[in-house]
């Protein structure tokens, strides 16, 4: 599904690491996460998706030096894919997976160390055993830095997540075109499924509704024929080759829009590409944020959005996050979803778009073309 | 995707709750995962899986009263799912949600009170938020109690797993009926997942490798064709209903399987069936697994697997687990996933069935009739 990985060396995500050690003072880095642990550690355990208890450690230390713990279930697959050389394995219900890391650590001398992690990531139960276990250990949480360093993206990193951003949207595109009259909201999510996986990525989530529920965030899909006239929204993406995600809204109507209904994306598209303009290395990424929020008011459109948009890679939302207390400097390099939406209670219609760009030295570098019409499906 | 919810009232799984408390002397639990969430408070909030800092919420008390806390973008869907009335939200980003969470325990007069909650789950940074700002709670770990609360089926789940899970076995079948000489492995896995979104399933995991590859237990896919004669193997499940999960494995090869292929996955069902045989209610779970262990050896089939299968539910591993520690007795109304695997070294070949079963008054009532040939894609 995911492809052949075609992962850069871990080296340089490890320097990362090391720069962050010597600004923090830290001995070593743990992280525990799916997100830290594909980044920083060059393999996909995908289980640590889906079995939260099957745990992954890494760490790292100041001169470089690298080691991945790992379930015994896992370590074949994580020595096909990682350059780290120290690949340790627990047995699951047999070992206990953080006593595991208690003593990986104490083999590595860190036994009084500062150890820096990802404290929103790893859990309650790890981190009592962590301070039963290691009393001279100091524990530093580092989740901002550790999302920091992940902002802006490698060489190879930009075209993937380019490529895997039009391949959803040929997808929707290619989805649509399948549909007949009288489908149903499960018609369209099977058909837009089918040839996103098609295009090489795996479902990550798929949010379609049409009517009122277009007013709710990420409501389920019914198997209901859509009355024509009806509004919907899609909002999904998937997981292609290096573990990287994709992100796309789009609004779109059963049969013909009115012109009502058009007037509100037109208005909509002008917030998000107030919000592409306002993508410039050196701004803080609140401004983005204001950008479109201002331009909401200008078009008369209801907001209510606690972020407009979000830095995306192998985790599905990353920093900076396009929200009013974000004061992450843009940089080239950064990749961002800009993805206003708007309530029409007295319609009850919700819009939705979104489009992944990236920040380059005179802009914004749109990654997929955004809708300036809204998209149809047979009536 | 999932499909209009049909969940029974909250009102059973609180009482479940009620009775933990009442085990442990505690005056509430609060529970924090997208698993626990789920099936404590009726609703399901997809973005749990996806953005693991969009943080939610459920606190019940001795007396049955219950609240949840969500982001407030997801308030609007939470109502229309859950039974609970109390519905509180946080804005992300300008609210920490476990701050929030400190709030409502006080107003709920739980300031100086003994609280269960789901250690594995919560975070090492929500829980410090949590000791510093309510010394005078009393945090108690009960995951383990929690998930045990989850492993009988209410009326109607047993029903949603086991449709499921026939939906899941058809969307293979029919897949791989479409598939033509010289495919890869992402044919198959684009094909297969297709039909499993056609069935209603939004697929969670997608596993599926040929040659030496299925030797590794999550293997990615690759774009190039599969030469004669070579063995593969499917592990793959969806989200369905309810957002109950499916995980279905296979085996068969490309073209015609040789005597020795098939003579291995016959002994490899075998040591499925004496797993089946020992799902007998009152049986510790561990004794299916040693059951299953013992067969290989009858066999002459190597084995080296942490389990042997698992409970499922709106979770794809849950309690209890075939592992040789599980000392939890069945009981009628759990349902459990057989999956034997066996890595035949000098063939570089791994095979793996499996299935689900009920734990009825009579033993295990399969679920999905298990394959006793390797399946097969046109060479």
């Amino acid at each position: 599904m995911i492809g052949t990985l075609d992962r850069s060396s871990t080296g340089t995500k490890i320097e990362k690491l090391q720069r962050l050690m010597d600004a923090r003072g830290l001995d070593a880095v743990v992280v525990c996460s799916y997100q830290n642990v594909s980044y920083f550690g060059g393999t996909t355990i995908i289980t640590q998706l889906s079995l939260p208890d099957r745990l992954a450690f890494m760490v790292a230390r100041k001169d470089g030096a690298a080691s991945l713990l790992v379930c015994s279930i896992e370590t074949r697959q994580v020595r096909t894919q990682t350059d780290i050389k120290d690949v340790r394995d627990y047995v699951e219900f047999a070992q206990e997976p953080t006593q595991e890391l208690t003593k990986l650590l104490r083999e590595l001398g860190l036994s009084r160390a500062s150890i820096g992690l990802d404290a929103r990531r790893l859990s309650a139960a790890s981190m009592t055993t962590l301070q039963a276990e290691m009393a001279g250990v100091k524990i530093v949480p580092v989740d901002d830095e550790l999302e920091l360093a992940q902002s802006v993206k490698e060489p190879g990193e930009i075209e993937t997540l380019e490529r895997s951003a039009q391949r959803t949207l040929a997808a929707l595109e290619n989805g649509l075109k399948q549909l007949r009259p009288g489908c149903t909201e499960r018609d369209v999510t099977s058909a837009v499924g089918a040839k996103l996986m098609d295009g090489g990525g795996m479902p990550a989530f798929m949010v379609f509704a049409s009517g009122e529920r277009t007013m709710q965030a990420h409501p389920e899909s019914v198997g209901t024929p859509m009355p024509p006239g009806t509004l919907w929204r899609i909002d999904f993406g998937g997981r292609f080759e290096r573990g990287m995600y994709s992100d796309l809204a789009r609004s779109g109507v059963v049969g013909k829009a009115s012109a009502e209904q058009q007037a509100t994306l037109t208005a909509l598209r002008a917030t998000q590409e107030a919000g592409f303009k306002a993508m410039e290395p050196g701004r803080p990424a609140k401004e983005v944020y204001f950008s479109v929020r201002d331009e909401f008011k200008r078009q008369g459109l209801p907001f209510s959005m606690p972020h407009v948009g979000h830095g995306m890679g192998i985790a599905v939302h990353e920093f900076p996050i396009l929200q009013p207390r974000c004061d992450i400097k843009l940089e080239v390099g950064m990749v961002l979803n800009v993805e206003p939406m708007t309530l029409i209670a007295d319609r009850a219609e919700g819009y939705h778009v979104e489009d992944l760009a990236a920040v380059t030295p005179h802009g914004a570098r749109k990654l997929t073309p955004p809708q300036d019409h809204l998209l149809t499906i047979p009536a």
